[in-house]
């Protein structure tokens, strides 16, 4: 039988990117320094895993039924941007002014993993285009080979619903310098080039 | 109003070393992957909380009275290793054949953040080594200017109480070169050289 201790640093090690070392720092600076921060976590973390679930329109976590975003009568309601990640969908939200709605597909299409269009929701996402009101979907996939997959499949969902699909812009990063940026990128952007005005 | 999402994300910050974007990476790491590693942790954390406190003895993290290396009957009762925290503890453990027993201390004497002799135990350790059982005090304090300042102060009590204070030893550490060993470590290497046999 383990002790208390024992079973608290393994049960830390759920928490991405923490091993035994980590874990045993966070335990030890829990029970010396932040036993009411602790606790408050304890009890935060317990609530949000039984109440938290996905917004039945994006998909994005919600604890009600349909998420705040989703929900605002202020955005338009003809663009639909489709994410991979909650965390994207916030990225996009900080550094954009997009006004549009999400989707978020919590994955990528791998099939190796089973993760087909089902696991993405993409069934839910075909319904949603064909009720004609999105005219616009946005593909927000990261640029990986995978999310390249998905995007291209993303795609051909929204022309059978006539739907017109775009791509976020691959190209030279901001402040990056050329020599630097990898081979792919570049010849990306150079095929991509635009007329100056 | 914030969301149970924004309150976990929040929450998780009282973890060492996690700041905002890693909080937020945990919360949709645990709703996303680990619903039931989540709520296993929620349950541990609240209970070590609660039933996690110091040995009566050597002051170590337990959750009885007196800790199970205290309560052993095969240790050697005359030796006591006097260590900052319980990972040092740990470290010594697990890298030497130390046979005897352990103070932890939870900190070392720093006047400016209201750490004095009295947060540290010390004077329940002054009471220990006057009991007459202990005649060797290993003090394992870390080798900066605090733990120098502690190891100090706590040879002094030793002497009191009539027990011989011991230091682990400073010198070139195995397997390091003596061109990156820092100039301070190579002075106290030089001047404690011991003849070869």
């Amino acid at each position: 039988m383990s002790t208390l201790l024992e079973q608290l640093i393994e049960s830390l090690r759920v928490l991405p990117g923490v091993g035994q070392k980590t874990a045993q720092r966070m335990a030890y600076h829990l029970l010396d320094r932040e036993r009411d921060g602790g606790k408050r976590l304890a009890g935060v973390l317990a609530e949000a895993l039984d109440h938290i679930g996905h917004c039945a329109q994006c998909r994005d976590f919600t604890e009600s039924e349909i998420c705040a975003l989703c929900a605002s009568g202020s955005r338009d309601r003809h663009q639909l941007c489709v994410v991979e990640s909650p965390s994207d969908r916030l990225a996009i939200e900080q550094a954009t002014g997009y006004r549009g709605l999400y989707f978020v597909l919590h994955g990528r299409l791998s099939p190796l993993d089973g993760i087909g269009p089902r696991e993405l929701g993409l069934d839910a996402l075909s319904a949603r285009l064909a009720q004609g009101e999105v005219t616009e979907l946005i593909i927000a996939t990261n640029p990986t080979v995978e999310g390249e997959a998905t995007a291209h499949y993303l795609a051909q969902l929204a022309r059978q619903q006539g739907v017109r699909p775009s791509r976020l812009a691959h190209g030279v990063p901001l402040g990056g310098e050329l020599e630097y940026v990898d081979r792919g990128t570049l010849a990306h952007a150079f095929g991509g080039r635009s007329e100056m005005s």
